[in-house]
């Protein structure tokens, strides 16, 4: 079977890759990478771990896997407004995962393809990994940058902002429930939401100014926005009928599953913003070049705590959930 | 049973103390860390994972295992001459690995206590984490600087370079080799060498510009200076007699599993390195003042491979291998 360094030879190679504009000085293949950051701006960095059972199906096909892994950990740097520069992978795999070598290489090269891929679509270097044998998961670290002090954060929020969110809700818990339904379809558009998401990071560099505050959508709408709140230190107003509800959603789970969804589902992988009201026009149009829709779901208050939605769920925690 | 966000308030809590000096712009508790890089520096990067039963023992006291996780990651950045400044931390744990509460509690203030405390004592800061639900395991993404152009790397050795390495080899296979025969006493050396190895920063710091080529210890003796062989396009000379042996190595294992520990045990974090014949009086004091003693085990030659040890074996790959 395919040893530690055949693996990273072979499939983390672009890694190795040093190119003047990607800000690689020295790539993967010695200890440590070594990286030049763009005079006067700050990194912003963040881990995701996506692990079988617990973050994707086992039997999820190897690229959504590679793809999904990446981008969930790339949707921290979306909410940030942050450019996407560099990431490290490590990631784990058994044994015995295989049949044969034939059956491992064709998983890693499909693995692989899926990550490099986003990596291209969104110019990020993957620059070190680190293999190693256990059941599989995958930690990402992605390191972005922005000009010094421009970073959107949760923190940000007044009474009287606009929330809005971009893109549709429910199409993760809704491709999720597709799945476990037996739906393998992988262009049916719910399942395409919860296995291959897009991260917004262009649209989040195109908040960056306009947005007062801003956080990514992956624990659930309600639970998401709830953290928006406390760091922002104010309450919201929402209005359940302008949920923007992913494509196909109501026919899959029907209205009031879709709602639920929506509010509590997660995975969706949207930016959940606030803006100053006078802002929601030309944050609309600045999502509009990079097509991307701008939903206004409510708005903020000083009283506390949520109002206008039914359920005051708060949506899941990862670390207890069992699914899928 | 303790949930994902309550663990990281609890024990990841240190994460959010932004400090000038620190670098840290925004601490965690954001979708992202922001981070202020030093002008004029690169920046030097890696990933490590460490799993249960693979990397450490199911039974190894959790104060331990938060530290042996950061350390092992430092290692690489000690290997390029880089001052350590961030980590990010992702951790894996089974829902079920505790009898209640109380247990769950002690774990992760045990844990926490052993990365904390290595943190402190090398000045870097916990700048982001994820926790998630499977078995144990812990993928430490380190960040350090070193002024711009002046990383170590594994590429500088030249033919005539003297060979050394830092403080005593085979340590970790010879704490290994007694915790598999019950030694449990944390206090015993090669115990605390297998478990609480100490990265070599400092040493590495000082080497830098006196060392032309460096790597860290972790594969094995061989192993490494097979990768920074290939890298500088040298073979080496090697002399058995000059290996010098972890204190109670040669107890523990006898002579002949001692030299075969030292070979290609691996885990030992020393740093192995190459400098130019007269650097080495000079490297030597440099260390004495960190305490480290540098032995000289050999030296560069233009004819590829190695001399001067019976067996030609490599060393051992982590992920084919079994241990513990």
């Amino acid at each position: 079977m395919l040893g530690e360094f055949d693996l990273i030879e072979r499939f983390l190679k672009p890694a190795r890759v040093s190119a003047a504009h990607s800000g690689v000085a020295l790539g993967a293949g010695d200890d440590a990478t070594v990286l030049t950051p763009e005079p006067g701006h700050q990194l912003v960095v963040s881990v995701d771990t996506s692990l079988v059972d617990v973050h994707f199906p086992a039997d999820a096909p190897a690229e959504a896997i590679g793809h999904r892994a990446l981008a969930v950990a790339l949707s921290d740097l979306a909410a940030m407004g942050a450019r996407s520069r560099w990431c490290l992978m490590a990631l784990s795999q058994r044994h015995d995962a295989f049949a044969d070598e034939a059956a491992a290489t064709t998983w890693y090269a499909d693995f692989s393809r899926g990550f490099h891929a986003l990596c291209e679509a969104f110019d990020t270097v993957l620059a070190g990994g680190d293999v190693t044998a256990g059941a599989l998961g995958i930690s990402v670290t992605v390191m972005g940058e922005t000009p010094s002090g421009r970073a959107l954060t949760r923190a940000g929020a007044r009474p009287g902002d606009v929330i809005a969110v971009t893109g549709a809700l429910g199409g993760g818990a809704g491709g999720l429930h597709l799945w476990q339904r037996g739906e393998r379809d992988m262009t049916h558009p719910l399942v395409k939401r919860y296995l291959l998401p897009t991260p917004r990071l262009e649209a989040g560099l195109r908040l960056r100014g306009l947005a007062s505050a801003a956080i990514d959508v992956s624990d659930g709408l309600l639970a998401d926005l709830g953290h928006l709140r406390r760091a922002s230190g104010v309450g919201a107003e929402l209005d359940e009928a302008a949920l923007p509800p992913a494509a196909g959603l109501l026919e899959a789970l029907g209205e009031r599953e879709a709602v639920a969804a929506m509010l509590g589902g997660g995975d969706d992988y949207e930016l959940l913003v606030t803006l100053a009201p006078d802002n929601v026009a030309k944050a609309r149009q600045a999502l509009a070049k990079c097509d991307v829709a701008l939903t206004v779901i409510g708005r903020c208050s000083e009283q506390p705590g949520v109002r206008g939605v039914e359920a005051a769920r708060e949506g899941w925690q990862h670390f207890q959930g069992e699914r899928p």
